[in-house]
């Protein structure tokens, strides 16, 4: 033995516990676990007391508030209010993860597939140096959302573009670098990992049930009613029964529909409210939190992905993922979804 | 339209950029790829010069220096020095996110699958609140490790226990809350996630290959020898090529082993010689940086799983997961594994 043996003494391996059980919820999609601990559960406004680390940079030194011209930039779309001025601008990522090129340079090193990083990165930014879009009205939210859906057009049919995601990062915390509210876009040559398991668990509750497993859960949580935050005529938001984080929120068609890009006017202008409503509410009731929200569509690689629902996922930033999270992929979440609804639902904005 | 088709002005789809192309690099055990961003890389002492935020903490208000009596806490292991201190002990955790009971309670809820949250949570703790592994001596280390496999084989066989994490957190960036070292062992009855696809990335590879896919990958390491940063006897240690994160460093044993808990005494010794080694590198030659590491090795859920090759990972915290990486779960790293490897391998410790 590695040690000596009087040197241990073993107690128990038993333990009498009395904190309250936690529950361990499968995701009906991907099938993993999520722990709802509520053996260390907080109040809904624990997490708004929480000390926020803010950026600050004024607008004198930000690069989007002094951006070159959009000839020398490259903007790929601007929008212009009708004085002229910018209002959203479009632009090639300075530091880009995927560029364009016309060959994919596909190839083998050792036991390893390789590819070039082809692609697109582009970002959206709006004019405001400090105004988010929790502090937006609806029509400079679908602003927002029409951008993306143009870009998304423009690049869905590029060369070697299987997957665009469209994503938000708000925060240190959540991984923003520039405080000036922005949105990125990158088109790239495969699909990845998360949106590929969820596209086969969503084809294999097809398969078995006949039924879009969005629509199922969508179903149940609005006759549940529990975890619903906002709904209007053609969204509804709430914090899933198996959240990723403490106040998940996410937005869902009502109606099944696969692909965001399809996404008519008058849709857009209720995603914006759902949006906009969304991230006011954990913008009021956590106090400015940093998030990321996404948005998960079906991929544009030319298959039919008939059984998807696309839908936007935002993820608040109220805990970091440790050992554990990172080992296990399981999720610690520290409050009950039902109660973080209830919370959020109560928020005035 | 939603806006007036004259306020928008397309510039262009194309982009002419000058920056060096990313690479994709495809995982060979999940499948799933990452993306190493040459544009934005950085040299690796660039991520030794960052601003690293400590949590300050004194011995006289830390709760592991001023732990209660091992009988009042219920301390599961002791191991104690020649002069009747302690220098490890076991003890339950405070807020476990799993705890013991004789029911798992399985059930249905709308359409989802729920069971409680039966398991075990233990807390691993060394003796001095100030010195790290990263400046243990190799019999130090060697006796968190012998902790690990005492604890492992003490509740592998206890009812509903099918899987056991242990995993390490290091500093507030990786999630720890308490700043005085320790690491944690959570017995679970799901197997995770994470855990259940590199067992099938692993069952599909032996399948088809008659081989694991793990000696596969260490003998292509081995062979190339560029990314590898320390080697003995038992373990190689090396910076993977296909990384999860800048930094990733992984301990694997040479030889096929599928179960971590039947380690034998002269292994133990040069695990800890590797992972002693490893995380001092870490510490010098990144500024003590938070990370996380963790056991991925074989569940005990009664079934075979010898095609599987148990190991250890850290993952230095050198940035933050953004909406990018949580939407599509591919992490972008911006160093090349090759050049970390290198910087690691020149650091003196």
């Amino acid at each position: 033995m590695l040690l000596n043996k009087n040197q241990k003494i073993k107690q128990k391996d038993e333990l009498e516990n009395e904190t309250a059980v936690s529950e361990l919820r499968r995701d009906l999609v991907s099938g993993t676990w999520v722990v709802i601990a509520t053996g260390r559960a907080k109040r809904p406004d624990d997490f708004k007391k929480e000390k926020r680390e803010k950026i600050k940079e004024s607008p004198r030194k930000c690069p989007f508030c002094n951006l070159a011209s959009p000839e020398e930039i490259g903007d790929t779309l601007i929008y212009k209010k009708s004085n002229g001025d910018w209002s959203l601008r479009v632009i090639p990522n300075k530091f880009p993860a995927f560029v364009h090129s016309d060959d994919l340079n596909e190839r083998e090193e050792g036991p390893y597939n390789l590819m070039d990083g082809i692609g697109f990165h582009e970002v959206i930014i709006t004019r405001d140096h400090y105004r988010q879009i929790a502090q937006f009205n609806i029509q400079e939210t679908a602003e927002i959302i029409d951008a993306y859906q143009e870009r998304y057009l423009a690049l869905m049919n590029k060369k070697f573009i299987n997957y665009i995601s469209i994503f938000h990062n708000h925060g240190k915390e959540s991984g923003a670098s520039v405080v000036h509210p922005h949105s990125q876009l990158i088109a790239m040559p495969v699909i990845d990992p998360d949106i590929a398991r969820s596209l086969l668990g969503s084809a294999n509750y097809y398969q078995s049930n006949r039924q879009c497993v969005h629509c199922e859960m969508i179903g149940w949580e609005m006759e549940e009613k529990k975890r619903i935050i906002f709904e209007n005529k053609d969204f509804v938001v709430f914090c899933p029964f198996v959240p990723r984080c403490a106040f998940e929120t996410r937005i869902y068609p009502k109606k099944h529909k696969s692909y965001f890009e399809r996404i008519n006017n008058e849709e857009k202008m209720n995603l914006a409210e759902a949006l906009q409503i969304a991230l006011a509410k954990i913008y009021n009731g956590l106090n400015d939190p940093s998030y990321n929200f996404f948005i998960h569509t079906a991929p544009c690689d030319g298959q039919s992905y008939g059984h998807y629902h696309w839908h936007l996922e935002i993820l608040p930033k109220t805990s970091i993922w440790a050992g554990f999270e990172l080992g296990t992929g399981i999720e610690i979440s520290t409050i009950r979804p039902e109660d973080a609804a209830e919370y959020l639902r109560s928020v005035k904005i």
